[in-house]
């Protein structure tokens, strides 16, 4: 296909960035892609798989004569990263992020941002508990959203140039605002992804039940909490650093129901237990119906494909 | 294979009785298996599945003559249906019970257990969130852990060929006591099942975050929620009712450790958060080492082979 950017730059090579790269590749579109990451060690593993076209030493080097240039690091990382490529990036670039958080994210690149240099964050909502430069694969975001968070004040092409090349990657978009966007996602992913850290946390303190024994008899529910609770340590705090407002609010009606639940449990409300576990199966059936989960025994986890 | 059992008697012909049968039958094991639900829909259904070599129209017929009588139905059920049984199980029979809770289920049937029958717990730590007759598979229970909850007077010989039964039935088996039991399983299933309902309440109730939304971004972590959610509720609601103490328990160490990380949210404590993130990855390693679940794109769920 032709190409919505004849340069790409990806700084930061996880498995976000990874999984762009062999999407790219996959689509066919003609682009040269660089890359850099923060450790040699990260940066010769690219070599050695061949993710990237070349990878550079500096993020300078890499973002040098880029069209886009996508910050594919952690949340806390977005700012200093900015600043240092800021002064290397072309007039009439465009500058793009796939972090986690919106609000906190915007208001740390906005002020570098270069006379001329267009800006549009986005969130690709897709991902596993993997991360490093070996994780990725092409078709992590098929069939997913990819959120779109523009400013008012950014030109309807450049948009629409960044929404054509995540739909060139399998990726479906929808632009909405940062602040919706802070408040969907901590609904749909903070908010379970603290849970499940935490239930694991609770697993492994308990003295009255031996962590051989989690180990053992996990199939039964809880193994799906350890998947969601291997993700990355460090991107997963920056998260809830930088999403603090939303987090707080979610948290607090999460844990007004579960203190209705164990009230419930507590004085044996067996009608009002079964009202709320009927009630949440509708949602469910949604997501099948949307084709964002499958019904079939592997429950459409992604295949590797690269 | 030589049958542990000439008759077996499955009273409840749901998820776990369905799979039971699918892989007595496909052990090969020369055994007259008969079933009994409690609707002539369900019933009807089993029959044109070819589900039990026999399905009758009251559990009173099912039982007469089994050696080995395994109740299946929901937790809040087992008394009645033992109590209804009881006088038409043939002496020397062992009667046996697949309920998620030990404490509860064993103090209703005991009572009702007719001199010279013998009665051991068990509980297959194996399930889906699908339940119905038409849910059960043959290798549910392959390389999952059936726990054994014997009394401390049954015999020994008794106890040993339950677990020969349910080894050829694909699974492994470990002895527990009751109270154990119940501490174990709410750690690993009764709270994550919890949880997740409350989450996936909270999304659905929240005014700010539309149902549509919550389904179309679903991938982000919460999907794994709205599974496990998905999960029968009346059998869960007679979870929380017979399993009252260690939920509330397990409960209580769960908010404290929530607001824990709540607190170092609020007050931007990075380190605290990162060294909980980090410690909670040990355990997932140590289950993918156990072989409870596999690291391949389809995340090691059941294959459905009958
Ligand atoms: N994983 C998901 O599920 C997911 C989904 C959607 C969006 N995101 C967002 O995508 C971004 C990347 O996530 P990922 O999963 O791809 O992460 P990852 O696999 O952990 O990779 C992170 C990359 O960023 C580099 N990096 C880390 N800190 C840096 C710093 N201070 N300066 C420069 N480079 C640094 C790392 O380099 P080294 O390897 O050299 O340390 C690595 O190449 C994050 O903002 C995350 O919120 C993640
Ligand atoms: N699902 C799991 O993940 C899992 C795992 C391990 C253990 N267990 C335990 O296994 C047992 C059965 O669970 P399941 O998942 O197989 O359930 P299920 O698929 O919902 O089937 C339950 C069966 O019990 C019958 N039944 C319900 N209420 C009854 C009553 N009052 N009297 C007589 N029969 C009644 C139902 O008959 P009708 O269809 O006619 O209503 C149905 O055949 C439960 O005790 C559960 O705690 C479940």
């Amino acid at each position: 296909m032709s190409a919505p950017y004849k340069r790409v730059a990806l700084i930061g090579l996880g498995l976000i960035a990874s999984s762009m790269f062999w999407a790219m590749k996959r689509s066919g579109m003609d682009c040269h892609v660089t890359g850099y990451a923060r450790s040699e060690k990260t940066r010769n593993t690219a070599r050695k798989l061949g993710l990237c076209d070349t990878v550079f030493d500096s993020a300078e080097e890499a973002v040098k004569d880029a069209d886009l240039i996508v910050l594919a690091v952690p949340v806390g990382a977005m700012g200093p990263v900015m600043q240092t490529i800021a002064p290397h990036i072309k007039p009439g670039a465009t500058v793009s992020e796939v972090g986690s958080v919106k609000r906190t994210v915007i208001d740390v690149i906005t002020p570098h941002l270069p006379e001329g240099v267009h800006f549009v964050p986005t969130h690709p909502m897709a991902g596993t508990e993997h991360s490093g430069p070996d994780s990725g694969f092409a078709s992590l975001f098929d069939n997913r959203w990819c959120l779109i968070v523009p400013d008012d004040d950014c030109d309807e092409d450049v948009i629409v140039r960044v929404e054509t090349y995540w739909q060139a990657l399998g990726a479906n978009t929808e632009r909405m605002d940062a602040e919706h966007h802070d408040m969907v996602c901590a609904v749909v992913s903070h908010i379970p992804h603290l849970i499940a850290y935490t239930m694991v946390g609770v697993a492994d303190d308990l003295q009255r039940v031996s962590d051989n024994e989690v180990i053992k008899f996990s199939a039964a529910g809880f193994r799906d909490f350890t998947r969601i609770a291997a993700s990355d340590p460090v991107m997963w705090r920056d998260v809830f650093l930088t999403n603090k407002d939303a987090t707080i609010e979610i948290l607090g009606r999460f844990t007004e129901e579960l203190f209705a639940l164990q009230r419930a449990i507590r004085t044996g409300d067996g009608e009002q237990l079964h009202a709320y576990f009927t009630h949440t199966r509708a949602i469910r059936r949604g997501i099948l119906e949307a084709g964002q989960d499958t019904d079939a025994p592997d429950f459409g986890r992604a295949k590797v494909d690269r």
